[in-house]
């Protein structure tokens, strides 16, 4: 098969074994047409396939072509989250429930790839946003995010209130049970959940989602993705700043977390002809 | 002055000093005509004011005709939270912001308060639901509540995943932030925040609001009093379930909380001619 | 068969022949089994059903025993609509699509209506609503609705604002595309769609939903079915009442629209076991 | 005074005499510092100003430098669409309330007239809609929106039934009361009380909102400005398209609508260090 893919990394769910024939699958596939194939270390260890060079995720984007991720929206977040930064392209396989970022099916899994690998795809690049907390000053933590940023209260507590300011200029004060700062991706994700708009993904911007505002006029808005978002804890026990739900760092008051766009992205390849509006029809049941 | 609430109850906001002016005018008129006063205990010593008699605030029920809590909505709420048994009647009174349960103004304080001295008064019973928290079948916590019956997950962790049920019969499986309980007056506090309806407080209805769900279609409920609601939480760390957002408890897989309607009611004292409606349309500032 | 029910009449999808084979197969086993049979007239009309006797809509109440009603929610509203005052009970048969109101199956007909015949059923009594609509004070239009009362502006206005008083008291001025009047039952209908509550049947209560109200606190509320709620348009050119979208009516400025609790109710008879719970779950694809 | 606008119109409220003091005085103001002064024909009618040179409307544009309106929202709405095309600049004064386009209180309209008049001004462009509605394929109505195109049923009818296709790509079809696609501007609008996201004017985006959607996962979504839409009538009698809430035309069963980025901005003047967040921030009562 003649290929620009020559090494490529297959990446499971998460210390799940039920992609393990999928994985097998494509692994012989890929062998048969004398491509190189990793098997993501953990991948390999859950689903118990010994039978393939390993690379740890962070050691996937130096050293291969390609990262195909088997396993749904939650597998495909945390697999681009590792490959940020080595403009790897992904490819997501589900596995029966299709998903906004795995809009390969399983069924068609080997004519898709096939596709893929004979340069038949679709790329889209989609914006990231890159967040760090501050304390006194200091940054404390920081990282990347696909989905989103969110300041939220914790269990022991009520209300929180926040300052938000955009471009050093002030918005509001807010009391809620938190903030969603999310980018159009993230927007089919928890900020939907909280009652934000859907962005298309080509869109250059960032939404910003109140969660359980105290103030009934405190909605949604949607600003420019060049955009540099301050907020500040100003009361509230128990707060956390999330990045895509899977990191979290505590924000105690007077602590501040910015969020601006990354200076990177990551790289979807998809099925030529792939387009988003069928899948929000699908995944939101629209008529 | 011939009226039957001869000895009153006086409590402030609790542990600030900012209704110390007002407590001390009442106090002292209320005492120039020849009635008992008692200062709840923690009023007196936060607002430094000695010179009455005190009585903790778990005895005032059983030892004052009549409670006048002064301060906002909050303080009404831990007030009659305290007295819930007692069936003594409370009177709120704000200190310039208007609240849902403190509707007679600091300005017309003394006349207000001779009104209703004098027998002229809206008398209404507010619902209250109780709810008990089991784990492995035991009881581990219990309480009323005036407001809401919250289950929460925490700041650690993401959605959490709920069964309900009413009255034995399973209604649905939730994913979402969590789910409130609410009296008709809680429709008003969190439940308004996150979506929920405005229950008239006459209304023998109990609103289950679901906190960021999901499942878009899960949209707020409002269902008969008398119905016994089933809440087992089937996924999701570091949850609690707050009663009233003043107490709370941890909520650990498999455990349940039961809420349905009390067997005690919270009685409150409105100026003559009280109405509901003058209170949604100013406070929500209605056209 | 022993049954109460010794004469039915049947009621198909209104102007609609798609219904003509349950209508048959129905019949045929109603008379198999020595019952009289009516079909409706429209009904019998509009599916080419010759060979059974017909009676007018508005005959059907006096003469049958109960109706059957086949068709979507749609049918069954216009045939309980019609049957208002008779008090003859109603089963709702599906065509496939389960309904709120048509809730036995299509493939369980004929179990399901034997054992209605056979008295295990559920009664249920749906709520309805009265409503006038008054010009100079003087009644231009009224009738009852089973789901909702609606103030709607026409397709060449813009925002119309609305005066609302609930037992005589004024609650508020409104500027929307116009307000909702529902029952219980109606809140599942129109009203969902608006933002509204969904109100359990069991619930003595009516819910007010606005229309894209101009101001953003402007919520749902839920009300006692006892009150009297009274709407004045006080602004808007090409105005409508409608009732249970069957109907409409003019509505010019200063003309009122009154609203209350009918006097009358439908009755409806589910299979044994019924639950609204189950419907909401089913209807809303909740998990 | 040395200026670049040395021809100036005013426009004042339409048909209303209101503006007619801030318009006497601002042209005193004009002409006493030796600047050409038009009233535009109809506010020189209404405000009974009879003592300046008129000029009509679509004549401003090419005859003056600047265009100052009094007014709310809605009388620059007005303004603003007559314009388009001439690329002339606005200032719109408001009358005390405060409005997302007339930014330049009525107290400080001197100074803030004579900051603008010397070059001290922040300039803003606008992004408009244009809009086609077809009906066998021929255009029978079209023009510009500086809010929003709305489709909208009329007070007959219930439901109506779209489909919607962006960048001839099939989206969903969809029943509800209408659709609206707002500009940014426009988000702050009817698009706000329908449920939509409020979008930066800065933010190349169009907001598709529902209103009153059947389905509940029909969420408001944003999207490229660069797209094409295509919404046709599948069903719905008595249905409009709405051009900014001031033209509307019949849209027939089988009628398109195509809606896309105008080629035209209009042109704001703001005073020095104007914050569209102040803005949303004063307007929405934010804390």
């Amino acid at each position: 098969m003649k290929t620009a893919f020559k090494t490529i990394a297959l990446i499971g769910k998460y210390k799940n074994p039920e992609t393990r024939d999928q994985l097998l699958t494509l692994a012989q596939f890929l062998t048969g047409h004398h491509l190189n194939v990793f098997m993501e270390e953990d991948t390999a260890l859950h689903s118990n396939i010994p039978d393939y060079r390993t690379l740890a995720i962070d050691k996937i984007g130096k050293n291969s072509d390609l990262a195909i991720v088997l396993g749904g929206d939650g597998t495909m977040l945390t697999a681009a989250r590792a490959l940020i930064g080595d403009e790897i392209p992904l490819v997501g396989i589900n596995r029966g429930h299709f998903g906004f970022l795995t809009d390969l099916s399983a069924e068609q899994m080997l004519d898709g790839i096939t596709n893929i690998l004979a340069g038949k795809f679709d790329l889209e690049k989609r914006m990231l946003l890159f967040a760090k907390v501050l304390r006194d000053g200091q940054v404390v933590s920081q990282g990347y995010v696909l989905n989103d940023v969110v300041v939220s209260r914790g269990s022991m507590a009520s209300l929180i209130e926040l300052e938000v300011s955009i471009d050093g200029h002030f918005v509001h004060k807010q009391r809620s049970d938190g903030l969603i700062v999310a980018t159009p991706t993230g927007t089919t994700a928890y900020s939907l959940s909280a009652g934000g708009p859907i962005l298309h993904p080509s869109l250059d911007a960032i939404a910003l989602v109140p969660i359980c505002p105290h103030a009934l006029s405190n909605r949604p808005i949607a600003i420019n993705s060049a955009s540099k978002i301050e907020i500040t804890l100003l009361r509230g026990e128990d707060t956390r700043v999330h990045l895509d739900g899977q990191l979290n760092v505590a924000f105690h008051e007077g602590d501040q977390v910015l969020v601006q766009r990354a200076d990177k992205t990551i790289t979807l390849l998809h099925p030529l002809g792939h387009n988003h509006y069928d899948m929000l029809r699908k995944k939101l049941h629209w008529g």
